[in-house]
């Protein structure tokens, strides 16, 4: 069996991290937040325990039958994400949510930005999904969709 | 950050309502609706708690990071599909199922048609996944794909 | 190893059934009936996909480690449960249910009664319960608790 | 059908609140907070989506087939404990916690005391589980267990 | 209401089988399996209950409203996947994984190449998802993607 | 606040390991095996993802508001358990289990046994729950019940 011979497949890797946020943007009037944000307004923050989903694809290796090997996944996201995120207040604590509200939304698309070039050469990054709970996520598939 | 500097991005609601149907077309015998639907054309109706994931797509805004107001999406869901379908017997309290199977795949695709043109403008529906069961779920993405 | 030198250990085991039902007392008037059960009250009926859990107890046997077969366990909760209750309309179709308000609390308290004479003699019924959806069930020990 | 004929049920209600915490004592020292709680003690804080099971027993009325009815439980439940923490940094903002550390393990007391005498006169409180996720949780009974 | 007026859907089935297996490639040395498979590499194997879904597209039936009958799904997923995996261990026991490292990824290209020609004609295979556990997942799409 | 104001707690925690087992005592014949056990009885063995729960009560510290620190819980349940159980073949790899059937009953019991001298004095196993997959679990109690 060799690469071209198996079609590509798509590897996802579910982890979690707690972290602390508050929604607010320095640019409008704290009345202006209040309106848009509600309660995640709130000046002392609130948190979540983030469920996160990265996809990668590539050809499997016709040897050790793998995308990717999980050992080295995990080490990027300790590295990248729980590091960075896991017990934090991402207002005060991670770079580039100084002046970003840590929406769901922009939180997906950092982690993407964070992920993206962080693979190794075979493989690429397809998905990031974000999950604040279980009824709330997010895609983010870079620039290619 | 300016919209176009951000990838596009799926924000996902899951929501849930419990209704009764059966299974059964006027145009079929009564030994043809046992047969193709079995169980499911007990002429009393069973029924299910459903859960419902809508996804919709779009820029993310610079200033509040959403692709779109959750309070907002949560209103049109209550409204469109809630009180429509919650506790009720769809056959018989649901409008354009009188000679409309409620299938999952029928139900997907009247809500699909119920939210299509309920978004604001600056995003779009992209899927709804409609689990009849933790088993046994149905997408669909309109007919874009 | 013999039973004697074995802590009892509990044997659940879950299952599922979809049914429909409405709740609705003939001893009250119809103003009553819809203020005490809502939108549960609609005379169509709406549905569940109820799970149960049922948990035996007993000495496991030295020789096979079980309390109980779950084969044998399996067919007495097909035969006794999921044939009655699954794709019914309870109200309509299942004895027991003319005059009983088909509540979660009462849907548990019939199931036990159900189940608690037919395991076999080394083992007895400890615990059903009942979730009408994830966030909502009941217990039911019998006259022990 | 009479109460006295009918055995007691436990019904368990599963609802959700999102807060943010931080573990510290001021009777220790910094160093002694950093290693009795190592992450958990982040002065910004942190944060987790909690899920709480609320069960309370009694007789299930002949009539209604409810052992309480849940429109009043959820009120109960939305006025003091959702309201209290949801959103809300609890060493913050929420009464008791200015010198009690908010584990799990305590809030769970808290929220035992704040509902064990709210309940109707018919029926009694008779477990809190508080989850901090899914494989952390804590439950209390009072005293009587 | 005819096929061309409504959107295609893709219906999705859930299904379980436990199986063992080991990772161990014949053309690695005994040094080169244990540094690449780690754990996964003891001769023993280990075990998962893995969980599969498997996604198939169609236009709905006018009459019955289905993609496809989940009957003769049901029954072709038995035949093809359960009875060939299930209570199995995979290296010794299932064709075509002699010389092939049962990782998740080579697992859903099998259970892919099994059923993309056993469906009906009116609808195709579209996706396989197959979970080692709740933690980690993999999709084959075939060639198409 | 001094320990004897608050009442009594139950801290569970949640963990997984992936086991490869096989149903069969030496004692019966192979046919009396096979018709005790089933497909369990295939001699390959199959495997399960098993999650266990692990519950501990006695008195919250006033200082801490712990039961056990999570750190110490989390040590003794990798070394006595995830260590011994997790990527083995239970039947070959496990002592205790050379002529011992490894269902659920009797691994909860052995796991029960593990743990039960391993705390901390001022606090108790409570319960042992193992689940073999989402549908089946056994609790063990030790002698106390």
């Amino acid at each position: 069996m060799t690469p071209s011979e198996t079609p590509p497949t798509y590897l996802s890797r579910r982890l979690r991290f707690s972290s602390a946020h508050r929604y607010h943007h320095p640019d409008l009037s704290d009345e202006e937040n209040r309106q848009v944000f509600g309660a995640c307004n709130n000046p002392y923050g609130h948190g979540h325990n983030y469920e996160l989903e990265v996809t990668v694809t590539g050809q499997v290796d016709p040897v050790t039958g793998m995308v990717m090997n999980l050992v080295d996944l995990d080490r990027i996201l300790q590295t990248e994400i729980v590091k960075r995120f896991d017990h934090r207040f991402i207002n005060h604590e991670v770079e580039g949510f100084e002046r970003t509200v840590p929406t769901t939304e922009n939180l997906a698309i950092a982690i993407w930005r964070l992920l993206e070039d962080k693979l190794p050469e075979h493989c690429e990054l397809h998905r990031v999904r974000l999950y604040e709970d279980p009824d709330l996520y997010v895609d983010c598939y870079g620039e290619r969709r």
